[in-house]
């Protein structure tokens, strides 16, 4: 049972190549018209897109191209494709195949996208699950303050709900007697979020269960139409208790290495297709990355690197300023020669407030995980365990601590060192599968407008 | 390394109760101050709530609560607990835990409950995994209109981010000439929501690679202040292609069945304590599910057993009612004495239009499936796959076609049988656990009026 995706009719011979999406490989069918036993099917309804079922025999392939071929017995069409099916034999754009995403994982390309995607996921539950993590689902909708000023987006009932919302008058909208948006009256009775990170509500679960994992959707609502940026995409947050640093980074290594390897193992056609069709090279890029110790430097040594580089960035950078692409492309694959490397100790002022700072005072204990094409796909930090370090920061930044109160008393009640990381999810596909815009690398993706399906 | 629970002075010996999350037992520490080689501490540190790292040798117990003890050599207080610990020995209601989400997994109860839905979470994926099933993200945010007048939250950045949410004024909001809020200005262009269900999303992908499944965050602004409902809860959806009710049903039945077989290998100390503490008998229930056949009978023929019955009835039915908690914890529990029952063929007035149109015209291939002291834990449906019965279908409950492009458009190309179910994992965690109320079932209940943390 499957989809048609091409059809050659040759006199009394027809070959069908039928995909039921397990795998990138068609079954070539062969209906011979003539053959004896063959049962009559009315052949105008199986064209490019129709489903299909299929009786036969699975013999030796005449062709070159495929061992095996499905000499057909009985063929029933069951459901016909109309002609106006936008997914031809000639190549379409990826561009158009995004106003197409009902359609879009009928194609190769996309199909075997889904696939590797399905596999890393599986990977990430299990390298987690086979070290003792415990997964927890951490809050989509937060009125918790402590997420910062952020591009997030307000999630509300104070707009009605899908029909009336587009004829909504502003003053529908319940205010005050100062003309002020009436939170009482919402939902939550005050304004909520969507998340854009679980990582303070996975440090309570880590520090009562030892070591968790996140993995779910997260937000930003940053007006951003790159290649490289979603609205709405996944995102995995382990935490780890009675860690530093340095334990820290050998997890980020070790998970990195194990899905890889799981994707080399398990989506070997897939991935021969991308090697071939999407990034050559990617097959050697990410063995090497499943089998090389990554390298490991600080902030200060990677600023003096550059500095002393012979290439002229666009960005020119001093010790304080953040890394850019470029900085981190050129670390990865030039100097180290497209090996994973991880930077380490940042200048506090520009990483967050709960990262723990170290003894000189000026870097916290923070690591960028960078890999070759895709640069930071992971960062990280041990975080600020000690009360009044951590106090001292939110005055410092001017954060307001009583919002924090739940975060803080995880430093009031039994605090231990503990660290983690984030991994963006749909980067890591794009890492693993060459496709260069984010948007090919989820289903369904949120952009600025846009959220159709 | 791990926490202190409990403390227990005796003359020169002390035994300390140690937790690190990773199972209900505790580690009983015995240190003996008058012991050799004893490295002395500040045992002021080390109090309920403290995190503390112990070093020693494990022994037989002399106690007969537990098989090994540690001979404690040496302790570090590694956080002290301030006094004000609000998780102290004696009980703590669960109503006063979910004021503290934040310390509440720190408990036997709320400890073992994220362990269990760890377990069931992984089992989920593990089943579907082993089965070729591919997870697929289905979109959180949506604006497709297809998703019906449901209570929705609407998603939008028409209101600032949450610093200045709080002290916006209405007229902040833009608006058309008209006095409509103005959506072209949004994040999407359009109005946008969160989203209800991943199922038509999971079509699409199933009418390409045959079988999915999702699992992610779905919302309900309903304003159900209940032990049965939270506003973000977790949803398993999968869809098979070329597949019928029975098939639907056969996969509902072993998934139920992987899971629970799972947990009750995998998390056995757990469950014995939710068997003596939560609900007595749990361990029983559970074995009968993973073991009997279920019972199937179609939703005439449980309508004519209600009406048999001699149990009174808070709510009287005909033909064409949807049944109630009562009615199906009465089918359950008494007429099939504890054995999952799936109920089939729905009046198709009482269920969703997208669910097949049985030849009978009056019933649809709709299927729940009922357990003991849950009621309904998951529902399902084959998808009416032929284009002119869903459209009438549409037509019928003035449903706007336009918006419905893309799910029609699975009918017109390639359009194959195919059913699937839904299945609320906080309701799987309740009936997997015992506990009573759903707001204990999830690390951060969403609740009307409450979204902290």
């Amino acid at each position: 049972m499957g989809w048609v995706r091409t059809l050659r009719v040759q006199s009394s011979v027809t070959f069908i190549e039928v995909n039921d999406g397990s795998c990138l490989s068609n079954m070539q069918c062969v209906m011979d018209l003539e053959a004896e036993g063959y049962d009559q099917v009315e052949t105008g309804l199986v064209t490019t897109g129709a489903s299909i079922w299929v009786q036969g025999t699975v013999v030796k392939s005449q062709g070159s191209k495929q061992k095996v071929e499905l000499k057909v017995i009985k063929i029933v069409a069951v459901g016909k494709s109309d002609p106006s099916y936008p997914i031809q034999k000639k190549r379409v754009s990826r561009e158009f195949l995004r106003t197409k995403a009902h359609l879009r994982p009928r194609t190769n390309t996309f199909g075997a996208v889904a696939r590797v995607r399905n596999a890393l996921a599986y990977a990430t539950h299990k390298f987690f699950q086979e070290n003792g993590f415990v997964w927890v689902s951490s809050p989509i909708i937060t009125a918790s303050d402590c997420e910062g000023a952020g591009e997030q987006f307000c999630v509300t009932t104070l707009i009605p709900g899908s029909q009336e919302a587009a004829n909504s008058p502003v003053d529908g909208i319940p205010k005050t007697k100062d003309g002020l948006i009436d939170w009482s009256q919402d939902f939550f009775g005050k304004p909520a979020f969507l998340t854009v990170s679980g990582q303070l509500n996975a440090e309570t679960y880590a520090t009562a269960l030892s070591d968790v994992y996140t993995f779910g959707p997260t937000f930003r609502a940053e007006n951003s139409n790159t290649s490289r940026h979603l609205a709405e995409f996944w995102m995995i947050e382990p935490e780890l208790a009675f860690a530093d640093l340095n334990d820290d980074m050998a997890c980020a290594t070790a998970y990195l290495q194990y899905v890889v390897r799981h994707v080399l193992e398990n989506c070997k056609e897939d991935m021969e297709f991308f090697n071939t069709w999407i990034e050559k090279g990617i097959i050697d890029r990410l063995s090497d990355v499943a089998e090389k110790d990554f390298v490991q430097l600080t902030y200060t040594d990677a600023i003096e690197l550059l500095l002393k580089a012979k290439k002229k960035f666009e960005f020119p950078l001093e010790w304080g300023c953040d890394l850019q692409s470029e900085h981190e492309r050129y670390i990865t694959e030039e100097v180290f020669g497209g090996c994973p490397v991880i930077i380490r100790d940042y200048p506090k002022d520009i990483k967050a407030f709960y990262m723990r700072q170290n003894d000189d005072g000026k870097t916290v204990a923070a690591m960028d995980l960078l890999v070759p094409r895709v640069g930071e796909l992971t960062g990280g930090s041990q975080r600020e365990e000690r009360l009044e370090y951590l106090e001292d920061r939110l005055d410092e930044l001017k954060l307001n601590k009583q919002s924090f109160w739940w975060y803080l008393d995880l430093r009031r009640y039994g605090s231990v060192p503990h660290a983690g990381f984030g991994l963006g999810f749909e980067r890591l596909v794009q890492f693993a599968t060459g496709i260069e815009n984010i948007r090919d690398a989820i289903p369904f993706p949120r952009v600025p407008g846009s959220a159709e399906f």
